[in-house]
């Protein structure tokens, strides 16, 4: 995206001398535009089911919201949320995930990002140094790598997040005397490696950050979308003290197109954040609508949308066992939107990328997951976005491309 | 809006050894909730006359949004902007502005003020200089204080940015071996002092840009907005070079609930922006519904906003006219929100706020305009917000007090 200025434009030598820290060196735009997956077999990314968004409903849901206080919907808002979005919020945090707070507690973001974005202003500087799960959120590693911060990979495992390398990664740090900012966690349906952190480890990670000093910062994007297993409490309601900040989105239970979530803390907390909020509100008119739609319809979206993903999981993962190399694994999520796979020795997922696009089916390389240089071996596949019957075939031809690199480095 | 933690909570020392350089001594949230002026006669803020919100057309855009293209307005976006709403800007822009630009000239924000904040995160670290006119939109100060940014201030007079002033603090700051990072400059109808900087000094002011290799960030967020007098070219239309961003918004001419705003600048610049702002695509659904809004409607609502805006502004100058003590001297906009009154030596307009929400009005004090404890005499009136009837009621009871404190200063 990144082009040349017109020949009688800004010289380069000009800009570099304005420019922040955080200005110079910056990778060409990172994330693009989603339109681009229409055309393939996609499953790259996080994006909900096309079908399933509630086009006539948010259409209803606006007509009421504007009709009852349009006047408000279209003006500027208040910098904590729309308290009519904040109270619809606190009853379903109360009934799914069981997080008793008050409209003190609550900042409603430009969906999730805009929370991870205001958590990092207020606690990282360039240089500070933040654990976080690898393989992780690439939208974490970026905005990281936006501020110049360090990062800590605590690796998962099939039971979520690797406690021993967390305790031992914070007693290093505490010996070198770096106190870690935050710890970020993924504990539902890990993005991207679908596995669920189990609630002893739950319960020890707040120990371990009450015992180092160091605040939580727990992403559970995909909290209601378990189609299987034993729902697990947030993190935030096992933290009696109060270092546990809780992010939400409805992206991924109403619309990502919404771009409303939420961060849930201290009072103390949220009115910081809010004095660095500097944004007339939050989607004040998307809020209004939320605020009808949620009531009215979560409920059964919820369940409705569990259904499909549920179906798609199924359905990919017997295409993985049908079309994959041996020595191919792959994790079982019980919930959430991705599958993790780890491939034999010998293949690289980034150039498989290319090959895959060429035959019309895309995934995310393991790489984008990690802050340096690794994660080759893997490959993150998203089964919310392409259609049932696209599934299978698109398995098949990744298989088909994985199997092709397997030969040309004399392993298969 | 900062509460203590609860009792178990978060311990002060624990939170104060993890926060950020911009996180540590935050002042209280400082935007707070618009609704809490609807039971006043309020003078305060920028917001847009609320009778004039276009619900009705807004919940019908909705209904073709979501029938044409529901799928794509309720996910993920692209970090540009959804291109149906970008080329109805550049279709605008072109017609209204006179600013020829392509879809790799604009970044679509959240609000202008999420053009502000992408801005100041490219080019300024903390510690850096800024030169912004005085007094300035407040939101720019708050922004700045938040990123730990130093400011010069440059006056403005009935003509708009004092040049005199602007060229002596670059030559100053030059002479220091300080690169200021951009001019921040509001040419119409400026915030808060309503006054247009004439074409002339648009000119110099982009000289001095190019002569002194710093950048400059126009804020035209009331461009459509004239009610008189003779339209002027934005400042990015004089400056052939490409080191001015173009910064617009809906949110005064459609609505602020809808939280989209515009940059205009080089490819080059955008391309840096849009690799810092992950963000999911800015407020997509509302992008959609905007897209859809407003090639139809657009050009018909300003002509109805700028007969509603110039009556008010009509109806304020007679009152002030009636109302204000002698020595009171104000601004005559040509458009935009704001007039801005000077009171005779002795009057302080932060004592008088609390006097006048008591009598049910409310204003903004200069003293919020400035960086430094500065502009205790002047106030800034905003004519959008409050009903024709209560204009007359509202000014005379901000002369009475202003009288009340004169003659309490024995200066009356």
């Amino acid at each position: 995206m990144t082009q040349a200025p017109p020949a009688s434009g800004l010289s380069a030598a000009t800009l570099d001398a304005l420019l922040s820290t955080r200005g110079k060196d910056l990778p060409p735009p990172r994330i693009g535009d989603p339109r681009k997956s229409a055309d393939l077999i996609s499953f790259m990314s996080g994006f909900p089911d096309p079908a399933s968004l509630p086009a006539q409903q948010v259409a209803e849901a606006t007509a009421r919201a504007m009709e009852k206080d349009g006047r408000w919907a279209l003006q500027y808002g208040a910098t904590m949320g729309y308290t009519g979005l904040v109270d619809a919020l606190l009853d379903k945090l109360g009934r799914h995930q069981g997080i008793r707070a008050g409209r003190e507690n609550v900042l409603i973001t430009a969906g999730g990002s805009q929370a991870v974005a205001l958590t990092l202003d207020l606690l990282v500087d360039p240089g500070d140094t933040v654990l976080m799960e690898e393989p992780t959120w690439m939208g974490f590693v970026y905005a990281l790598n936006n501020l110049g911060a360090k990062s800590v990979g605590v690796p998962v495992d099939e039971h979520g997040t690797d406690l021993e390398a967390l305790e031992r990664e914070l007693k290093r740090l505490t010996a070198e005397g770096v106190r870690p900012k935050l710890i970020y966690v993924i504990p539902n349906f890990q993005n991207p490696s679908g596995v669920s952190t189990t609630l002893a480890r739950r319960k020890r990670i707040v120990e371990l950050a009450h015992e180092y000093g160091t605040l939580i910062l727990e992403d559970d994007a995909y909290y209601d979308l378990r189609y299987e297993g034993e729902w697990l409490p947030p993190i935030y309601t096992l933290d009696e003290v109060g270092q546990t900040f809780y992010l939400g989105t409805f992206s991924k239970i109403m619309g990502a197109g919404m771009r409303l979530g939420w961060l849930v803390a201290p009072p103390a907390i949220i009115g910081k954040l809010a004095t660095l909020k500097i944004d007339g509100g939050t989607n004040v008119f998307g809020s209004h609508v939320a605020a009808e739609w949620v009531p009215r319809h979560l409920d059964d979206h919820i369940a409705k949308l569990r259904e499909i993903y549920r179906r798609r999981r199924d359905l990919m993962l017997a295409s993985l066992a049908r079309h994959m190399p041996e020595g191919t694994t792959w994790t079982t999520p019980e919930g959430g939107f991705f599958i993790w796979v780890t491939f034999p020795e010998g293949v690289d997922t980034v150039k498989m990328l290319p090959q895959a696009r060429e035959r019309g089916v895309e995934f995310l390389p393991g790489r984008t997951c990690y802050a340096q240089d690794r994660g080759h071996r893997f490959l993150r596949l998203s089964y919310s976005f392409a259609e049932d019957e696209q599934i299978d075939d698109g398995i098949r031809i990744v298989g088909e491309i994985a199997r092709g690199e397997l030969l040309e480095t004399g392993r298969a």
